[in-house]
């Protein structure tokens, strides 16, 4: 082993712990704008919503990372696409901490109303999307192919979940005019949540990509 | 100029124009998606929905082609920036093909139901995010950083249609139960346009990063 080689190995983990740490700190803020609306915490909520700043500084120098590896070695095959899944995972990261700011906005809203009902499908979706964002991140820096494919394949219960939100909600809006705004913002907070599970998809997505040369996107249980 | 170097050019050149036509199908599904609502066309919502697969396809081979350029030519400075930028957005461009599929999606079952107002905010929320991707793409095929910076500026008029958009049709909800599900899918398209916007505004910020070097993201403005 040379020591550009060793030294690319050694900048290619690095990126991945980073990448780690970023998702870690996602999924922590979608965690923590959840958990304030349910326990009625408004200054949590106005935490979430001022927090966004360390995610974005990752963001940028994950970004930075990732270009500097491919100008100074020039990685093929594997390590290739491995940095490519991880400008692209990077981004989805991003988005995940801008999901949770959303979330905390609406929850900001809610809170200045009486509670519509209880949230037992709130917390439960936004546990599903932080599980499947935290197990895309290992399968990515395992290089773990079937962790990926569990993945996707929990997809589908958080859009039911999302549906069953929508449509308990619906019923609470129209029996009901006061409940109008709060359960509008439960809907789109139900909705934030949906797509904390779309990102982590992505990312289960560029896994496979990386691992196997193998495009999944847009197959039929995509 | 060496074979190689032209080779690289004329690919390069050609990536770009295959991202210009994917931009092009992407803008053109979210401007049918609305005129389909707007003139309760139910026929052409339908084929918005079943619509996905040529982007679907250009998805896939841009990002193929990125691949390829890096692997083969290991391209430095500006031209690494632009196939990474060419990634990135090839992304946010399969995503404005996804939110064409919700807005039709919504627009679906907003027939279902009679006419809650004029929906004269709706058109022009997706005129001008149709622009914002226009310019951005633009900018990107160009090199032009202040048409980029102009896509950036336009976020916020977007921003605030779509606050008017929820305020107006909080107003319809809250007198006039009969309007809670018809007016609770604008406002999912008016978020669904917003979000059209935001994929432009990222683009816009991938320009601005591919010429300059520059980091424009999370800075006041953006």
């Amino acid at each position: 082993m040379t020591q550009d080689i060793r030294h690319f190995a050694e900048e290619l983990d690095e990126l991945k712990q980073r990448l780690l740490l970023m998702g870690g700190l996602a999924e922590e803020r979608v965690r923590a704008a959840t958990a304030a609306i349910v326990a009625r915490d408004q200054d949590a909520v106005e935490a979430v919503i001022a927090g966004d700043e360390p995610l974005n500084e990752l963001h940028k120098e994950i970004d930075a990372r990732s270009f500097r590896l491919l100008a100074l070695h020039q990685p093929m095959a594997v390590d290739l696409r491995a940095i490519l899944a991880a400008v692209k995972i990077n981004s989805d990261l991003e988005r995940v901490g801008d999901l949770a700011v959303n979330i905390a906005e609406a929850g900001r809203r809610y809170l200045k109303h009486p509670p519509v009902k209880p949230l037992i499908d709130i917390p439960r979706m936004a546990g599903v999307a932080q599980g499947m964002l935290r197990d895309a991140l290992d399968a990515y820096v395992r290089g773990d192919v079937p962790l990926a494919q569990a993945v996707l394949a929990k997809d589908d219960t958080l859009d039911a979940l999302k549906d069953q939100v929508f449509r308990d909600l619906l019923t609470f809006m129209v029996r009901d005019q006061s409940t109008v705004e709060p359960s509008l913002d439960l809907i789109l907070i139900s909705r934030h949540l949906e797509r904390v599970g779309d990102h982590a998809t992505n990312v289960a997505e560029d896994v496979v990509f990386m691992v196997s040369a193998k495009d999944v996107r847009h197959t039929a249980n995509s």
